[in-house]
């Protein structure tokens, strides 16, 4: 009989926090992670993929604890030039970090697809895991405000999240196909979890690929989702006003409402109790525990009782 | 009546040496540089054009002196990742020197011609001398070797010089025309200096555009080169070698003979002074003088007594 497997479904810093504490408790080569490009994004003609990077950075243990994202230590000298050479910097690139983006560009210019590059870059970081960008098409995630639309790094780095935001879209979505093994990882998994990552964005653009959820509604029994809003606010980025954005209360139960369709358990926090009823309401099992991670054993306590709701 | 202008012939380290000296004693705005392109080379999916960036950092004065080429006290972080990944970084790529390439390969993708984006890195890095490349179009000097054919880079870095040569290529130079401003800076030039760079692969590809060498044929009485050779050898670089696999003497005569459909005078260091009688039998003139030059002050009497042979 194979090994049970766990699956991920991963936006940026959130997701990478709690899964720096699920490989510790949990075998690193029997997790999936499927990863949001909805994020990536061209800057000085190279391939950036945010997400990507901040989870292969963060489980391959270089990560800027700090920061959240990039190498730790990095040096930012190539973009001092960049930015002498009159070239926008407002999306910070450390030297080593670009070494990812320069070989990542050429490899998907000589016609690798994201998945085989991500597999490549991956090794060379040493992870067991398994990354796997949720799909090789051009999918974006743009912003509507006003008239205006922007990538979505441009609303989120370079304007600080201050536009007032009237939709969400994912651009190149509706032809996007999952990843190669990301259907296959889904089906066989013993459990999949929803980090706690941006539901609308992140997770949003995940599961906006549309074989990837309709995947995700024939499993039942094994899907368990942190909740990334707590007390109505999130811990890190711009997760609560775009569930506003979206016509979603801002609280862990939009969350539920976001993923009804095909979760089995919200993870919540002991401060949002009170929510629990209308979750279950929704048809969704709530599980009340202390999500807030402060430190590696509260990433992996927080794991431990993710695996435990999963019989893991 | 417009200022009396020069226009230089360059490679690389030899040629920004010179053109180190000759900046000092001539106003840099009234200097229009040809540079080699025969070297560029796309690694890691960059354009890299080593002779246009060594001359532009030269003459910026943020050269690396020791090493000749990139800038000065650069890091190496950014390489030192990407040999991690697995790709081959036998040529070396400081960290600020990449925001040059990454620059420039994004430029010519969205389009530009390099002597468009020439001028604006030059502009960036505060050049008052125009830096123009032979040529916009594709030239590459390669390198054949027995059965074998390698890009000029090959051979020179990576197998240092080692491979027999038996013949050397410029691939695409049969339609490659002159960077727009050439031929009218060359008919215009109240002198031509070619710098002591390579005859064969670094003046020899800038030659090797047609309209070049055929402009320049048609200029009498005001062209002087420096010979590279000294004593019947090279200074820097692999210029002896490649003068004998092209069937000609490693000596300044070679030089000569090389250059004698468009050359009037040319300089060679004191102890080449046996072999004027037969450089002037080619119908060039000879100058003697010291030609190496050991530091500043020895670039500049150079460059003077140059410009004194050109009557500037």
């Amino acid at each position: 009989m194979p090994k049970p497997t766990i699956v991920a479904l991963a936006g940026g810093v959130g997701a990478a926090r709690f899964l720096e504490g699920l490989v510790r408790v949990w075998p690193q080569n029997r997790l999936t992670v499927i990863g949001n490009v909805g994020d990536d994004i061209e800057i000085h003609g190279l391939h950036i993929s945010p997400d990507l990077d901040i989870v292969a950075y963060t489980l391959g243990g270089m990560v800027d604890d700090q920061k959240g994202w990039g190498f730790r230590d990095d040096t930012f000298h190539t973009q001092h030039m960049l930015a002498q050479y009159g070239c926008q910097t407002w999306f910070n690139l450390g030297d080593r970090d670009l070494a990812t983006h320069i070989y990542r560009t050429e490899q998907l210019r000589k016609g690798k697809r994201l998945s085989q590059v991500t597999r490549e870059l991956t090794a060379q970081l040493g992870l067991k895991t398994k990354l796997l960008p949720a799909t090789d098409n051009q999918l974006r995630t743009y912003i509507v405000s006003g008239h205006r639309r922007m990538h979505f790094q441009e609303y989120m780095v370079l304007r600080r999240t201050e536009p007032n935001v009237s939709r969400v879209l994912f651009l190149g979505v509706r032809s996007a196909k999952p990843a190669p093994g990301i259907v296959q990882a889904l089906r066989n998994a013993s459990g999949v979890i929803i980090c706690p990552s941006n539901p609308v964005v992140s997770i949003g653009a995940i599961l906006a690929v549309p074989r990837i959820r309709a995947t995700l509604r024939k499993i039942h029994g094994k899907i368990v989702a942190i909740s990334p809003i707590v007390g109505g606010k999130t811990i890190k980025g711009p997760a609560d006003k775009l569930m506003k954005a979206v016509g979603v209360e801002a609280t862990a139960l939009g969350v539920a409402n976001l993923y009804s369709d095909l979760l089995d358990t919200l993870v919540i926090d002991e401060i949002d109790r009170s929510l629990a009823p209308q979750i279950q309401e929704l048809g969704v099992k709530v599980l009340v525990t202390d999500t807030i991670m402060k430190n590696l054993n509260d990433k992996m306590r927080l794991a431990r009782v993710v695996l435990r709701e999963l019989g893991s």
